[in-house]
């Protein structure tokens, strides 16, 4: 009988790096992790992640094959296979990770952001198996998106395609400064620190009481606003509420640039189900020509959270394999 | 010796119906035009618009070969050969604008709305022939947008991708009302009638003398405005200037989704060159991540404004034909 192909995929983060055996199915037979911030030469981090994968290796079940190595991280290009100035890694500048990559390997190694591997992730494991036009928004820290047009992942004329946290809100002068370096992108207000921000903001006009005026800014998530709005707390759901209808505007946008089948949303905020998609769907579907009305799903991402970012990394191969 | 291939394309607008024979150098052999006002019944005008074609067919050099029918038409869908609620056209509801020309012949009829059919223009005739992403961004009365993603014309799930025209300005309350029924679209700004309606108000707020305020609104056009700026007038200039931020502020939203190689600006506004351009440059750039700055090119559409829409439809089916 033929060996079960098998596909590394690889999810670097600011602080771990993780990776899991995965097959075709998207059931993962092995994983690990190594810290990232523990090296601070690319050169050696590769050397022991791939040290680490093939330790891994072992775990793994007889009879399987592997045929590649997909890798998601911040500004990850797929054109070029690299890292480029990604504020949250500890390497500098451009790093040409598929290259330093295949000093260990012969495999095919694919390298792209995390929204795009989300992205690809869903259309190989998820809810967009049947979907040729789609998007995936992921809500964590920031917000990243994937395209997804004719059943292939848009990269863009320079592979960068799907910055869609780094679009501005209004014409003109706003108050958010983003991580950027510019003034009201999208994920200022979008994302699990923009719902922080917008909270902020909500507790200054207001003089309602709130549960949540006892927690600093430091002490603020995401999870905790999330947990109040559900207890019924007024701050917290107008917070939910007006960063959903500010997604819901600028996903108008994607409609009318690509009009999709569906946009799924991905990560954390995205788990506070009916709080963010129904100011997102309602502000959307406002914002929205006639001719798109009721007609783009808006739908919660099928990976499982704890997986999906090692997952959308294995499902780059898949796309090679099978194209 | 094989006969040389031609494409008929048809141009269908609110007022004349214009089509032409198209070699595949773009070189119009021969051309006419019905009044498309004249026919309220949509099967009496595609009858007449046949009989018509046929006719000219006859003024056309002999050792060619008619290939196909290319259609551009507002709210042209290509998915289903449909005209949907053009809000322009003598016809109302969902017109099976293809189905209805293939009772008369055997060929190829394809149908898509003017935008996407210069999106495809440029690329069979025009600046676009070397490139695989880009953008056209048509400006006459209204705005739109055809996209190019990997060489293909992208229609979306439902056929209406590139509607950035109906694209908000900002979230929430806008003045300008748009012909769609909704406020603060993109095209309320940016077309030669959101040209217009920004100098009303700058010569609102303004004291400043000019010579446009002895015109009416129902008087003033682009062109008038274009001359008036070329020779100095102040509120003229304030007038493009703002209309080729707003271009630009969005401009920096196509980028973000999906990074082309450039952006094409076709028609009236775009001939009014650095007056246009240079303010859509400055603030596009302004609002582009770091990752995008320097690197789309903005750039006139290459086809020439009186044949592009004929040029445009009949591109449609060398793309069949080449595919």
């Amino acid at each position: 009988m033929a060996n079960k192909q098998l596909v590394v995929g690889i999810d670097i983060g600011g602080t771990n790096t993780v990776f899991g055996f995965v097959d075709r199915e998207g059931n993962i037979l092995a994983e690990d992790r190594i810290k990232t911030t523990y090296y601070d030469e690319i050169e050696v981090y590769v050397a022991a992640l791939y040290e680490k994968i093939m330790l891994t290796n072992q775990r793994v079940p007889p009879g399987h094959e592997l045929i590649g190595f997909g890798i998601g991280a911040p500004m990850g290009n797929i054109n070029k296979g690299t890292i480029e100035y990604a504020a949250g890694l500890p390497w500098k500048g451009i790093i040409p990770l598929a290259d330093l990559f295949r000093r260990h390997t012969d495999l095919p190694v694919m390298v792209t952001n995390d929204a795009n591997a989300a992205a690809v992730g869903e259309m190989i494991y998820g809810g967009a198996k049947e979907m040729k036009n789609f998007v995936v928004i992921t809500l964590g820290t920031g917000l990243g998106s994937g395209f997804v047009i004719d059943g292939k992942l848009v990269y863009g004329h320079d592979g960068f395609a799907g910055e869609l946290g780094h679009t501005a809100i209004r014409p003109g002068p706003s108050n958010r400064e983003c991580g950027c370096g510019r003034k009201g992108c999208l994920e200022t207000y979008v994302s699990a620190t923009g719902l922080k921000r917008t909270l902020l903001k909500i507790m200054a006009d207001s003089i309602q009481p709130s549960e949540l005026r006892k927690y600093s800014f430091d002490e603020l998530d995401a999870e905790l606003i999330h947990e109040a709005a559900k207890r019924g707390d007024e701050l917290a759901k107008r917070a939910f509420d007006h960063t959903g209808r500010m997604l819901g505007f600028k996903l108008a946008d994607v409609v009318a640039h690509t009009n999709p089948e569906a946009i799924f949303l991905f990560g954390g905020l995205a788990l506070a189900k009916e709080l963010i998609f129904e100011p997102a769907k309602e502000f959307m579907e406002e914002n929205l020509l006639h001719i798109y009305k009721g007609k783009v799903k808006l739908l919660p991402s099928e990976l499982s959270t704890q997986n999906a970012a090692v997952l959308g990394a294995s499902s780059l191969i898949w796309t090679i394999k099978e194209a």
